[in-house]
């Protein structure tokens, strides 16, 4: 077999077998295939796609590419909740505790990554002693213990997609379905978990901009979870503004603490009302969605899930007292005001260019190496559809850094858009599983 | 400037800037732009193809990349003729002192290159003494002196085309007509010559298997030629089966020493004629296509193109005894023949297949290190549409090697087709320049 004969087929539209999607990841993970003829595969898979089939071919050649995890020292039915992505997504932080609550397990590993923010491991670093490098027994430990633990990913999981999206990245060969979805799910079924939901963010802010791309997205990793035997659920879910009010590592815990006292943002709540109660379904904790919701409302205004967050962060030898008393957590020294300059309604919030804003303020990375400003941030006063009057406070900038703050400011005057109108918006776009798509 | 924006805008359909083209094509020579992105929008061109403004841009910057050959110290109008290459193509040898016969200057730079047999210059080594290292003086001396000379490639002649083709070798990205055009004529265009007449194969034997698609290829190329200002003329010949009989280094120059005694092969007389005159033409040595062709014809009746061929081996210091009695060329320890096994006419002689025997009785190169068996090779002895009775000879297979001659001669056994009937054939499809094509 010869890579040459391999991107040929695939330039002449023929469909590749499963022996050469393996000779292809197998040599490429070792090295033996050179990057300039994985990314001349890449471009010609970007025009002439991938079948179903070569997708979970493809999604099975990654994952035995590394180390898979086995789960099965966790009792009971093992679920996982995977977004792909978007601007003060703390969902994580908060729906764990509130599943857990309700008796499920989760059993988390967690990543750093790129972007506007850090993830949620770095988020969870505001916390003072929270330890995220946990070996697997801990982790199985803790979890069958507390229903809940969120680590580090420590096994080799996937390197083949981690190597082949370096490439994707630099080659403009990212936006495809086909590879998109074997990328996302060669790392989530890595993991034995029985069941996965996954949070699809469409939008301004997220990956996928356009909602029917987003579908189909869902649609093929449905499809490549359910050809290996998971129970797989995608929701659709909107990134156009910000979620919540707060984009920022402990600006966002401390959104994440006021949610778990059931005092959070209304989209965010609904949002893990909607992927707590999918999981919960799936995990066999509910015999309906609805009973889902009201289980896990229950747990928030009980304050059950605010208990489960207190344990959690104890159990990895965090100091709760940065839960408790939320001013411990990493405070900017500066908080600038961004005030409306005229009356009208909130028209939008690009989430996206919030994101640019809160990585310009230290929040993020930019590369692999950046350190991470967690106090840094931005804390929206108003979301789309508020009212604001003239010299109303529309959002405030944390910074360590004056005149990055100021730079921001300048930039949200344009970012935050003001009309005279109220606007349709929608929080979930509709819903993807073995059974096919429901759009709302 | 970013590698990643000209892939992304290539992969969307856009149509590349002159800046972009040079951009790429510098980076890329001086290896700050690496193999994988070049691959990717070398298959993002495939799909996507090229404009003609693009192409000449490319073509601009890769002729930019190295060394331009300076004509100007050789005195009335230059001519140049290339092949895109063919099996038993010795056309040069034939050609150059036919040419010159006629007063116009011939000074060619000729290459070795991979394949069937070895190229111009391996040839002409079959003749002792023979020097192809000419510096740009001694070579623009002779041509004024003799009309005459051929010699090596010493300049860096489009470097950038050198590594692109060796990327497009590998990933599959080779079968563009936009890349093709751009990569012969970036080493044509290095060279300042008035005018270039092209003999693009076709068939079997050649890189253009379809006539239409040799026509493309001709009309980017002169088009090409054309905007920089060259006079460029196109012919599309027959590659279907072999030019002329011999296929192999000595066995060529035996072949082009007797057509220049006016006793050649008609295919190859045909093909010289018809390219010579068009040289003359371009050249400015004759009114007309048929003024040139009695004039060619009239060089090799009367002798003066085979003492034009003496002088010029003799000016390079080659033994011209070697031309006098041929005998003494490079002879092949064994000559094995391949009789026929029916009678009929000879219905097809694939000239790739051919091309693959002589490769495999050595008088071709498989990698640059291979050394060539000059004596090697193939006489056929009848071609296409002629009539053959059971027992006839149909080729005879020079070799050193027994055991390969023996593996030939059962090759060849399939590879020449013996049928009832006669077919249609041609040798020459028509004619691009730039009043456009013409078909024949």
């Amino acid at each position: 077999m010869r890579m040459y004969d391999i991107i040929k087929k695939k330039r002449d539209g023929g469909e590749l077998t499963k022996e050469e999607i393996n000779f292809f990841i197998e040599g490429y993970t070792k090295g033996k295939i050179p990057d300039y003829q994985a990314s001349a595969l890449l471009m010609a898979i970007y025009f002439n796609k991938m079948t179903k089939e070569e997708t979970i071919n493809l999604t099975e050649a990654m994952i035995k590419s590394g180390d898979t995890i086995d789960l099965s020292l966790i009792n009971g039915v093992k679920v996982d909740k995977h977004s792909t992505g978007g601007v003060g997504d703390k969902t994580s932080l908060v729906l764990g505790p509130m599943v857990a609550a309700c008796g499920l397990p989760v059993a988390k590993m967690s990543g750093r990554g790129l972007g506007h923010t850090g993830g949620t491991l770095d988020k969870l670093e505001s916390i003072k002693g929270f330890n995220v490098n946990l070996d697997i027994n801990e982790f199985t430990q803790i979890v069958n213990k507390n229903k809940l633990a969120i680590c580090g990913q420590t096994a080799d999981v996937a390197p083949a997609d981690k190597k082949l999206y370096a490439l994707r990245d630099v080659t403009a060969t990212v936006d495809n379905i086909s590879l998109i979805a074997s990328s996302i799910m060669s790392k989530k079924l890595a993991m034995d978990s029985d069941a996965i939901v996954l949070d699809v963010k469409v939008g301004k802010g997220a990956f996928m901009k356009e909602i029917e791309d987003a579908f189909l997205l869902s649609k093929e990793m449905v499809d490549i979870g359910t050809n290996m035997g998971r129970d797989v659920v995608a929701l659709l879910t909107d990134m156009n503004e910000p979620l919540g009010y707060a984009v920022g590592n402990a600006l966002e815990v401390k959104e994440a603490i006021e949610t778990l006292k059931n005092e959070g943002p209304k989209d965010l709540v609904e949002l893990c009302l909607n992927l707590g109660s999918w999981l919960l379904f799936l995990g066999k904790k509910v015999k309906s969605i609805e009973e889902g919701k009201d289980k896990l409302l229950k747990v928030l205004e009980t304050g059950k899930a605010y208990d489960k967050f207190i344990e959690f962060i104890e159990a990895q030898n965090g100091d709760s007292e940065y839960v408790k008393d939320k001013t411990k957590l990493p405070q900017a020294k500066h908080i600038l005001e961004l005030r409306s300059e005229k009356s009208g309604y909130i028209n939008s919030i690009d989430a996206e260019e919030i994101g640019k804003c809160a990585l310009i303020l230290g929040a993020g990375r930019e590369t692999k190496e950046s350190s991470i400003d967690l106090s840094a941030g931005i804390v929206l006063n108003k979301k789309v559809n508020d009212k604001v009057e003239n010299g109303d406070t529309i959002a405030y900038i944390h910074t360590n850094d004056l005149n990055k703050g100021k730079e921001v400011v300048n930039k949200l005057k344009n970012i935050i858009k003001i009309n005279n109108n109220r606007r349709e918006k929608k929080l979930i776009y509709g819903i993807v599983d073995k059974n096919g798509i429901k759009k709302y």
